[in-house]
């Protein structure tokens, strides 16, 4: 029932903006448009809005592709007319890589940009720096030569609030005077964010990554990539990311670079006037977002060929893969971390895994299939619950809400309190003798050893560490629950950082335990053959990014691309085998659960027409099943090549909501002659009656190529044959729908007729295919019960 | 013409061999073969033979994935059944894993296998390990401590052919001496190995990548992934590398990856009963192929993706990278090189490029652009010489004939005597100081700083350095010549390492050049801020990177896998840029002189029907421009579907050569009701007239679901409802080509059938498509000159 409404209304909660759409989509029933300018018999002048397409309508793939190629020939044709048409033609062919460069160009920047603003904004929560406010906590004591490296967090020109307004750093009074002004500045940070999405741009909330997906599988929604959306999201992000939420920063920038790469097309008729074309730029640029979110150019292209992209030709794969790297390049030249490196939890490991350890890997990705399994259900179970309810009509309140308890509970625990990121940078790294983590404090023992700087043998943990378990124990339970009411907020919100965060926790814990053991039983049949008293066996940091993938995993069901960006993360084949059996299983127990990932989960939420490339159609039914109309409906309406007069024509179509009606020879032999669209048809009379004289109500309509022999005294006829679309894709009533699912997802249509010897019997449309499948998820029990 | 006639002579010069498989073919005529099995009537048995295709025929995609929807359904039907067929669909479930495993692992282990024994192979032409005849030369030194570092390859145990049989290892006697044996043993190797590839296994000649390329697109070759190929293949490869040729063991590899997993294959009746689902497995096992190749999984994931693959689902990215990574780790267990890397030429370079060096870089681009357009040319031309002439008929006598020459040329020179593999090593490595290379006998500035051994600062080159620039040069035009006339010879070939050869000498001059010219003018605009002197500012060893990628890159039109391939090689994204901008030069340049990468080259001159993804059809044609028959032709060959004898219908297929025929409700009426396949018709005759009694020849056949009303004394009629394809594809004849070709590339089609008005026209397959291409091709600059 979802698909039938598209009801957007978690976007757009306001009924002033939901409502004229919702009606829209309602009065289109198997909603079709098309658009067929590559027809148009070439005497007559194309009609101006003639293959455009409405609001919240799908494309056609197969038209849009020829409009390009006739566009191109155009083109070609002229090139060798002048020097300018050539100039013209050069400009044409470059403009493809020029709009990559630009998207690549500006998603770097922004991302560096949004990472140093969210890096100070998030220290402001905890004080300030004295003598250069824009600087962050660590920028600011990098000046300072009071410090030592250990303590290279404290400096006299950093001053928390306690000190600021108490004049006193330590104490039970600082303590809650810093407690306090760190809600303080969530909330207000939380309220910023959710009360300019709200005002400016609704479309700017979410992760963004369901509905791009949505996008680019040829769907159109008009605003969601445009520049209102991009300067809040940019500036809503930071916000929500400092407003210490359990939410990351990754998702959202995939929509920015999607958003830059959307405004760039508007520079090139290439891409601006062309649906099909301007989807290979946003999947360029999706692999620009990704790149820039984690470092991974190679891990982006895969992530956007993998994960969004619907149609993926060889040239988009080379222009997003360039970028990717341009946008790498320009993240890296601002270098937000101060670390060289593109994101903040770059690691390297030195120490090999051994075999027995896939076990606990394996363990790590079982836990991330089960988070990943309820996290979904749970998150979508919330989500619906805010849409059906009332609840759902106050997202402020509910943001500044999450924002109080999140702030509230998040302060006493270390680990929960500091930024997600650096949180993953610090279960990451290894425990190296330069390390002032609590997590590090193990007992040491060698005595006086220091030169031997490069090797850390496992070593029995300090007080330090036990206490570290606890506190992560805590942030984990914190943070599974946090998240599930937090992603779908009104708020932008990534899932990668979260989730990885959950992972890292857990994979942590783990390695930790795994390496205390192989410590204290170093003599079981397990330990003995590789790790012995005073060797670096066990690296927990390794088991911290297994974790994180798995869990990854386990909610978006990324394989190739999440090892990939893991992969280009620590800069090591060597880590690839464990990272693949974590993957690997998180993904097998997460689809024991559920086939489908949180983004195609809030697809089907929101009632978007997506038809998953990924999902196999494994019924037997046939195309006449599908089809409308079944023997209950009205009949099929269609219109005749040359009997219709004006007036009977715009009869059928103010009586029917249809999007397109199939055009036949004759009543009686019903044999299929073309396809016409309700929006051109109607632009098509409006324009005829307006510029041709003598059309009348009673003048015949005809779709043939010479008009019909007509009495003497009729009115002149409207040759309507431009507008008719000649070569509408059919399949026979015997077609197994498995068939047609395919031809719908490989050429990417909207509506495909359905003959039966040649007589035309019936249409099914996109919509028409997504219910029919809902339909067959939802009867599958009772259909095996009944066997 | 060579489309229509499929000769690939070139493949198979034995006239037994080529003869019965051409005359196949050219009674094929309009040649489609289709499988119908989901659509059988179920209370029939199944006729077996029905669903199977010929040699040299294309598959039809669409049917083979319905009948693996159908299976897979089955099982998952029956799964419930017993605990056998729960084990029986678990298997199921994971063949698909097993299988690429299973080729994982024995293209490793094959890898491994290869090399090592190319390696030996090679150096058994030099001389022999006198305490231990199977280790090469590097090995055998390996023990021996009477040698220093500097002079690590010669030991006592190391005996030149001279100073075995002559008992001297110096002298003008035994340089003759050891020339001659270098030749005999280049000779034997070749001459064995044509001989084996000729009398065993035809197929197991040249790379083999345009067959797979055309085998994946959905082309039948029997034999040509079979065991006899695999294992001919391996020795043969080993011989014609070890031989001395210009050729590559990169190409070859895949063809042997793709061998082991088509045999694999077979243990599971998922993939080997069915040709798309072992087009899956071979798609991996080709990513499997280029990583050991390599040494890059992800390279490999993407050389699959991006240049052999034609249905390429996200399960099988999944798998290929699988498949890629446990090949990659096997082949690292066995360490052929000693050197814990996949690939000899693995290298880590330390100094940052610079912004003025693109320039060279580019430089690099287009010389390897003009030489890919060059290679093709040249070798295209040579091969089509050697088709059509009667030199093509002595492959033994050309192979040992190029042997000998090369053999004769290369032993003077150092570094064409040398394995091509080591060769791009020593070119990649950077001269540091324990390099005892004549490439790196620069004239040393530092007197006695021994010490500081990390930094290479830019000195003046010595004699050393401009000795090997000359030989260097000599090299170059050797191989390039000899490349030309080596690819295509009936031995095992891959042309990666001869293009990356060619491309790594050429930028090794030019960068030895630029460092030149920046240590003598390094006053100059454009080295002053960064090239000082005493600094190491140019790196050599990069641009013979960068060259190699350009050279390979304009042979073979590869762009994203062939950057992460070289990533993967250098280890660091630092150096991306300048090989995308040389790749991307090089491919522009090379596509300015012709579109086709040498691959397509070779599957347009062999003939084979592949339809490329990559290139755009521009033209405004029609369907009905293109389908048969044309106003000249004969009608069209039909069948109705009730009022046909057993003897008519024998008739008509004995009349046509056709593989296919259309079923019309009646002459009359010309509406189609569906396809039947030649194959089906004929075996599904034979065995109604062994199995049915009373089918006699005037038997009335009937394609409908009820007998039709026939007089009372007329024999029984046959039904042959279950071979008829009731969903054939349709397009009407104002369908534009442009349409109708994406329809055949994405949906995996071979024929189409054409209607006007819902009545049927005619038909459209594959090899229409495919010739009218090549008409258009050819005709265009007579449509331009008429215009």
């Amino acid at each position: 029932s979802n698909i039938r409404g598209y009801t957007l209304s978690q976007l757009t909660p306001l009924p002033e903006i939901m409502m004229p759409w919702s009606n829209y989509i309602m009065s289109n029933g198997g909603g079709v448009v098309s658009s067929t300018t590559h027809l148009l018999d070439f005497l007559e002048e194309p009609i101006p809005g003639v293959g455009t397409y409405d609001d919240f309508h799908t494309i056609d793939w197969v038209r849009e592709k020829c409009k390009d190629r006739e566009r191109h020939r155009k083109i070609n044709a002229k090139k060798k007319e002048s020097a300018w048409e050539f100039t013209k033609s050069l400009y044409d062919a470059w403009s493809g890589w020029l709009v990559v460069t630009l998207t690549g160009l500006a998603s770097g920047a922004l991302a560096g940009l949004i990472d140093i603003a969210a890096d100070w904004l998030n220290d402001i929560k905890e004080g300030i720096c004295l003598n250069a406010m824009w600087f962050n906590h660590e920028q600011c004591c990098w000046g300072s030569n009071e410090t030592t490296f250990a303590e290279r967090d404290k400096c006299p020109q950093w001053k928390s609030w306690a000190g600021l307004i108490l004049g006193q750093e330590e104490g039970p009074g600082s303590y809650i005077m810093n407690y306090f002004m760190y809600i303080y500045w969530a909330l207000s940070f939380a309220f910023l964010a959710v009360l300019l999405v709200k005002v400016f741009a609704p479309y700017a909330c979410g992760s963004g990554i369901p509905e791009i997906k949505t996008i680019l599988s040829g769907f159109i929604i008009r605003g969601y990539l445009g520049k209102w959306t991009l300067l809040i999201k940019t500036v809503t992000l930071v916000l929500a990311v400092a407003s210490g939420l359990s939410l990351g920063k990754e998702g959202p920038l995939v929509h920015v670079a999607c958003c830059c790469g959307n405004i760039f097309s508007y520079l090139f008729p290439k891409y601006s006037k062309n649906e099909a074309k301007k989807r290979e730029v946003l999947s360029a640029a999706s692999a620009a977002g990704v790149s820039v979110a984690f470092g991974a150019p190679i891990g982006g292209v895969l992530f956007s060929l993998e994960e969004v992209s619907y149609y993926f030709p060889l040239k988009t794969l080379w222009r997003s893969f360039f970028a990717a790297l341009v946008a790498a390049f320009v993240l890296r030249s601002i270098n937000p971390f101060g670390n060289s490196r593109l994101v903040l939890f770059y690691v390297e490991y030195h120490t090999p895994w051994y075999l027995f350890e896939l076990i606990p890997f394996i363990l790590l990705g079982v836990f991330g299939g089960l988070w990943g399994a309820f996290f979904i259900k749970a998150n979508i179970a919330w989500c619906r619950r805010r849409k059906s309810t009332r609840f759902g009509k106050y997202p402020v309140l509910e943001v500044i809400f999450v924002a109080a308890i999140t702030a509230v509970v998040a302060f006493p625990n270390p680990y929960t309190r500091q930024n997600t990121s650096e949180l993953i940078k610090e279960l990451f790294t290894d425990c190296g003798p330069l390390e002032s983590s609590q997590l590090c404090q193990y007992r040491s023992q060698m005595n006086g050893s220091k030169a031997f700087v490069d090797a850390s043998p496992n070593k029995p943990a300090g007080p330090g560490v036990y206490a570290a378990m606890w506190q992560l124990c805590l942030a984990l339970i914190f943070k599974i629950i946090m998240t599930i009411f937090t992603f779908g907020l009104k708020v932008p919100a990534g899932l990668f950082i979260p989730s990885m965060a959950i992972g890292a926790i857990a994979g942590r814990i783990v390695g930790i335990a795994v390496e205390q053991l192989a410590y204290y039983h170093h003599d079981w049949l397990v330990f003995r053959e590789w790790c012995e008293v005073g060797t670096d066996c066990i690296t927990p940091g390794l088991y911290a990014m297994v974790g994180a993938a798995a869990c990854l995993g386990g909610v978006t069901r990324m394989t190739v691309s999440l090892v990939v960006i893991v992969f280009e993360l620590t800069g090591g084949l060597e880590y690839i085998v464990p990272l693949m059996a974590a993957v690997m299983t998180s993904k097998w127990v997460g689809d024991a659960f559920g086939r489908e990932g949180i983004y195609e989960a809030h697809i089907r939420l929101n009632g978007y027409p997506f038809l998953d490339a990924k999902e196999e159609f494994t019924h037997t039914t046939l195309a006449r099943e599908v089809m409308r109309p079944q023997r209950s409906d009205p009949p099929l309406a269609v219109l005749t090549q040359d009997d219709l007069t004006v007036e009977e024509l715009q009869g059928i179509i103010n009586e029917t909501s249809y999007n397109g009606f199939p055009v036949i020879v004759s009543k009686e032999s019903q044999r299929l002659v073309g396809f016409a669209l309700r929006r051109d048809i109607t632009i098509a009379i409006e324009n005829a009656r307006r510029k041709q004289e003598g059309i009348l109500l009673t003048s015949r309509v005809y779709f043939t190529q010479h008009a019909p022999t007509l009495p003497a005294d009729s009115p002149r006829p409207l040759k309507l044959r431009s507008i008719l679309d000649m070569s509408p894709f059919t399949v026979t009533d015997h077609t197994p729908m498995e068939i047609v699912v395919d031809i719908f997802r490989k050429l990417g249509l909207r509506q495909c007729l359905v003959t039966h010897n040649g007589r035309l019997l019936g249409i099914i449309t996109k919509k028409d295919i997504l219910r029919h499948m809902a339909q067959m998820a939802n009867q599958d029990p009772d259909n095996i019960m009944f066997n």
